[in-house]
């Protein structure tokens, strides 16, 4: 039985999605991103702007001073969080709404909230008026485009009043102002970045610090001041808007706004010229004016679906799969593809991403701009000690310094690259930068990259224990393990089987380097590490996590909470540490403890109380983050693992899950679009079986590389190697046929899958390239292949 | 003509004051505080609550992650500032309001907010329906304590629901919830305050991070998830109070909100038991568990009247006038002699004071309790390099560290020694303490008082240029002007002047301490001090600023911006710089260039933009802060300094200007309750006079202590020396009587003003003491003395 209600979310044919409440999921949201800044964008009308000066800064802001501060999970909306609002009355109706939905949150007859790859537009009809919102992002500048139409859907003329009120917020304690610049059709609100020390004005004199809000058309009144906008009547029922204009206020040390007002007449039927809006930062006012005279143009070019040279770019690789699942199937083509685009562009709006992100992000961008992965892998190791240590954070500007969570030592930033650099040369077999010359952070005598990597996995064995296990310090993948080895003599069983991983894939590479000697170097470090792992972490039925400075083993079936981890297990099937028996025992394990209808939690039971000799993670909420949440990054590395040791069905179960479905039930639990990959779904399904599922809302995660990497090498099986490409598909055991088309060193490449009773093996056809079992070689640069793999049923 | 609108302010005889609309100055406030917190309440319901964990923390927040900030002017109130509403509903009526006021905002029939010394209360009517909510603080302990009645004023029976709501806030990203304790009868919201260092974990592990609402009576429902109150009612209209219960949902790291329901049923005429809640912070419910068994008891002391130990000891202290303007009486009586109380017991809830601002505040303090003062300066002075030079700010924490702008050098915390010594030795002849040894912060060689204060005036002799000029570095009094000097070679010309004062002052001391080298040695450097400051700093009408480190001169005639600066005139006429006709110059430039209606700017005109050779005060708002406002401790220098020199009805006018007088116009402009001195009233009168005038509403200000001072010192003239007291009364003119009472090394002496056309020359009498001209001597400790002074017309 179908439900007749209609859906709460649907797919276009060209990928953009739609939702049509605005308060059934309250905290759904898409994003765009430009070279200088990333907006996301609430369904309701919220939106969390921010900008690279070089540091994130915002021009739109919250009422109170904000900590600055990196992204939060489930970030709670309220009413005057920063927002897009178009008020729209009916005078003669007394009728006030607001489009999208904030601040007046009357129900509508209709709401759809579309994001598609460039743009995000709300239609929203109430009373017979509808309103068509539509905003995009302008290229390599600090700016927001808005287009407002109101269409009159009834038999008769309205006079409307249509006012676009732009949230600009508490800026500044040291000056904040806002006044309407008639010159520039624009409200402008300068301000001074609040600083204290004379070092600081210096470092902030280029800050675009003035927020300005610019209309296509003259407003027929302005308001600048906050607080003579709403008045006593409240954000939901400004009392301006109960005069017959705009107070025309400015604001004079008082919390800004950009609000301007428009009197409409329609005819019945009569859809409005675009009111076209420009809100972002700048300077000062002459460069509002000198950016202003583009502005027009390119809302043209907007408006006429021309995209944005980084759209045009990304779309330019060619990527699209055709799955039976056709909801996944957008996801992936459209939303996934482009959420490692982002990653791999913006390194999430830092100045120093987490060495560990910055290598996973650039390994999702081997797929889709090998290019760019080659400078971040100089970029990287460049910074690398000489001793091998990775430092904990990438610097991406002169300016930039290890803030936050960098400030803290932890031990697992040499993994990372082996893993990176297997994908990148699966991608372009561009061996030769093994042998580019780098220099390290603390001198400036050159090493090649393969010595640079070298170094770094002989600095993994000497970072070890008498027991061969790695040690922590203060954490590893899991940033909050902070306590486990802080004393300097912890360790991490992840780390340690990890780092096996790292050696075998180095060992690996070395070896089709023909580096002989260093091949089974790395071969043996990798053996002492499993050695040392398999001999000390084994715990019943599953590999423990690590065991603290104190000697206290955890993640045991000894322990009440946080019993088992996810990663071990997903590293440990990596680098082939378990027995036959042992892999039986984890995955049952896993599937036991760790499953939930929404995926994979990376630790249970959560936590509930501070655990001295584990830590941080103890004390955050159980379910959120690192606490036993569906971390989706962790559930991709044990999907990835699954694929692996060809666990196919049962990896491809755990991997739709990281996905919100198409099923009403899961998509009001998890509450999110399904236009990203979140970093977790609430978890401690234990606990909270109704909290569980989620989504946090944040779409800077590691795990978008690793899913697009599995879908591309396991699940399609689309490996490069020295030769070309070698085909590995381990494709759901129901499935019939799917296709995959993607650029590929230079080539164009569709892969055709299907199954056939009639094959007893899998049948490789591909006219025009070499085909040897499973790899095809002699692909040339600008062709399209097509490629037939007939599979047994 | 008189306007027949009822007031909006008004004092009762006890001095509290009553504020009858919660509209018309919708930023008034009033603070309450005990020795671990303070907290500031709005008119409206909003409150800011800190309290001390050493550093200042909150337990109610705002909806977003809050900056860790000191406290800003002109705070931006808005729907989700932290507040403690009392929602009240009638749903047979359909009658919802809130009190005090907000989120509802309903416009009540009758509204009172009435401040008292240690409490606060408000009256509001709606619909028959009154509402008496009166809070206190506890003692030494994080707690505010409310009491909330309901009174049915109507003919019939009504059934009512009384919901408080109390904001919790957006508390952590790592760990937040909130739960319903039904052992406790008790919201209790857990947190962790986020944190990323291990060593923090250690430094917060102490910390009250439990937020809790108490409740005298069990609830009928009740709610902890703020959203799920909410809804998509909004704040005004939350969607649970739409329900027949509160929903009683649990915060599961989500927002929390501590929201009680009961349902009460009133006969005509009822007034309900009061509803006793306790709203704070505590470690974890094993510690409300114990602080609830006392509760009940202090609240029984609370509403019988009985006094915080706090305010017992100030009202112990006796001080007392009797003014002609009863307006300002009871400001002064009440309000003043509280706010330096205030400051002289928190330490502006810091536990770094700047140094100036610890020394000033002590100031105050010399009035009410000198043996408290008498330790501040041992702190202080232990504090002090060897070198003569005085620290940024005071650490009065072991785990305390110079924070925000002490961090900034500041060149003239040393003036400040002599100027409270000054006033501690009169008000306590305590000689004793010059010989005092003493160790210095880099030595634990120990040294006399009396050595530690000359060092202090050498060095800042040392620090002069070759003109005699004293170097500026990165600020003075004016914090932000720091780039002056900030490259070596910049001069204050007002430190200049001020550093004469301080050696004259010091000379002075010495000299009553029969100390006649030493004495001869800071007049001549008083001398020379002030002989640069003349020969340099003169300018046509007035005398400048300051010097920049390229030669430039500020406040000066020929500048657009910046022209005048008040201290330097101030302290010109305190260090006896100016000649006779100077001296008029200063006055009538003053009086031209910097008087508006509400006071004495600091500098006319604001600066519209950044100076570099001035440096961060140029860049603050126009009329805001030390950019020309109306800056209180400025215009209470000017003061002090026209009744040292003799011109007392000048100085009175400017004093009454530092009170919000009991004009409604001048009520309004300023917005702020008479209830203390803010710390600025808004300035540049020249840009913006509709905005001129408003409040601050900061009173943490070294205004206090001055304006106290200056009440005690030069309008009473009553000052103490080493044989008693010397009385040379300034009064107004026009002022036919007046009194004091107060408090004075032990005993309580009332002075009894008055003129007599038959005298004509002041006549002092007193009874069981010796007169001896203008000084009174042979006071006993524990006696009253009743002294009449008789000024001629």
């Amino acid at each position: 039985m179908t439900s007749s209600k209609p859906p709460i979310l649907s797919f276009a044919n060209d990928g953009s999605c739609s939702l049509f409440s605005p308060t059934a999921m309250p905290a759904a949201s898409s994003f765009l991103w430009n070279s200088r800044m990333m907006a996301q964008y609430n369904c309701r009308g919220y939106v969390t702007a921010q900008f690279m000066q070089p540091e994130p800064a915002k021009y739109s802001k919250g009422p109170g001073l904000e900590a600055t501060t990196f992204m939060q999970p489930e970030q709670p909306y309220f009413s005057h969080y920063p927002g897009r609002f178009f008020y729209i009355q009916e005078r003669a109706t007394n009728t006030l709404f607001s489009a999208p939905y904030e601040p007046c949150r009357v129900a509508q007859a209709e709401f759809e909230m579309r994001s598609a790859s460039n743009s995000i537009q709300w239609r929203v009809k109430h009373q017979g008026i509808e309103a068509l919102i539509t905003t995009w992002l302008g290229d390599d500048e600090v700016a927001e485009y808005w287009s407002c139409q109101l269409i009159n859907h009834s038999q008769q003329q309205k006079s409307l009043t249509l006012t676009p009120y732009f949230s600009v917020g508490y800026l500044s304690w040291m000056n904040q102002q806002g006044y309407f610049d008639r010159t520039l059709n624009s409200i402008v609100c300068p301000a001074v970045t609040p600083y204290q020390k004379v070092e600081q004005y210096f470092a902030n004199h280029h800050f675009a610090d003035t927020t300005f809000l610019w209309a296509s058309t003259p407003p027929d009144s302005w308001q600048a001041s906050q607080q003579g906008f709403e008045g006593e009547g409240g954000l939901h029922r400004p009392s301006a808007l109960e005069q017959d204009a705009l107070p025309c206020e400015a604001a004079i040390y008082q919390t800004p706004v950009a609000a301007l007002q428009y009197q409409l007449t329609l005819a019945a039927g009569e859809t409005s010229e675009p009111l076209l809006l420009v809100f972002g930062a700048a300077k000062n006012t002459q460069e509002i004016h000198k950016r202003a005279s583009n502005w027009r143009t390119t809302f043209l070019e907007l408006i006429n679906g021309d995209l944005s040279p980084a759209i045009t770019k990304m779309q330019a690789h060619q990527f699209k799969t055709d799955l039976p699942d056709q909801w996944l199937q957008r996801q992936v083509n459209h939303w996934l593809h482009r959420q490692v685009t982002y990653h791999g562009e913006t390194n999430r709006l830092t100045t120093d991403p987490q060495t560990r992100n910055y290598l996973q992000d650039a390994l999702g961008m081997c797929f889709i701009e090998p290019t760019r992965v080659r400078q971040s892998i100089i970029t990287a190791l460049s910074q690398q000690h000489q001793s091998g240590e990775m430092p904990d954070g990438i610097l991406l500007h002169p300016d930039a310094e290890l803030k936050y969570i960098n400030q803290v030592p932890h031990t697992d930033h040499c993994v990372w690259l082996p893993m990176l650099l297997e994908t990148y040369l699966q991608e372009t077999n561009d061996f030769e930068l093994l042998q580019l010359q780098l220099p390290y952070a603390d001198s400036e005598q050159a090493d090649t990259v393969q010595s640079h990597i070298s170094k770094a996995m002989d600095w993994l064995k000497h970072k070890t224990d008498k027991r061969g296990l790695s040690l922590i310090e203060q954490g590893d993948w899991c940033d909050p393990m902070n306590m486990v080895g802080y004393k300097g003599s912890g360790v991490s069983a992840w780390l340690t089987i990890a780092s096996a991983y790292a050696c075998q894939l180095w060992g690996n590479i070395l070896k089709q380097a023909g580096e002989s000697a260093p091949t089974t170097h790395y071969q043996e470090l990798a053996a002492e590490f499993r050695h040392s792992f398999n001999h000390h972490c084994w715990d019943q039925d599953w590999y423990l996590r690590g065991i603290s400075d104190d000697g206290i083993a955890f993640g045991t079936a000894a322990d009440q909470q946080g019993r088992i981890f996810l990663n071990p297990q997903s590293f440990a099937l990596l680098a082939n540490a378990p027995n036959e028996q042992q892999i039986e025992q984890i995955r049952r394990s896993v599937r036991h403890h760790l499953n939930t209808p929404f995926g994979l939690q990376m630790l249970a039971p959560a936590f509930t109380q501070m655990h001295e000799h584990i830590g941080r993670v103890t004390q955050k909420f159980p379910g959120s983050a690192e606490n036993g949440s569906v971390y989706n990054h962790a559930a991709a590395f044990y999907i990835y693992a699954l694929y692996q040791s060809g666990f196919g069905d049962e990896a491809y179960q755990y991997l739709t899950r990281l996905f919100p479905s198409d099923c009403p039930d899961d998509q009001l639990r998890r509450g999110q679009l399904p236009v990203f990959v979140p970093n977790y779904y609430r978890g401690a399904h234990e606990y909270h079986p109704e909290h569980s599922g989620r989504s946090s809302q944040l779409f800077n995660t590691g795990s978008a590389a690793w899913v697009y990497r599995i879908i591309i090498q396991c699940l399609f099986g689309f490996v490069g190697d020295q030769q070309g490409i070698k085909l590995t598909p381990q494709l759901p055991s129901h499935w019939q046929r799917c296709s995959l088309t993607r650029s590929f060193r230079g080539a164009t490449v569709t892969v055709n899958y299907c199954r056939d009773a009639a094959v007893s093996q899998t049948q490789i056809h591909c006219p025009h390239a070499k085909v040897d079992g499973q790899h095809i070689s002699g692909l040339q640069d600008g062709q399209h292949y097509d490629i037939t793999v007939t599979l047994p049923t």
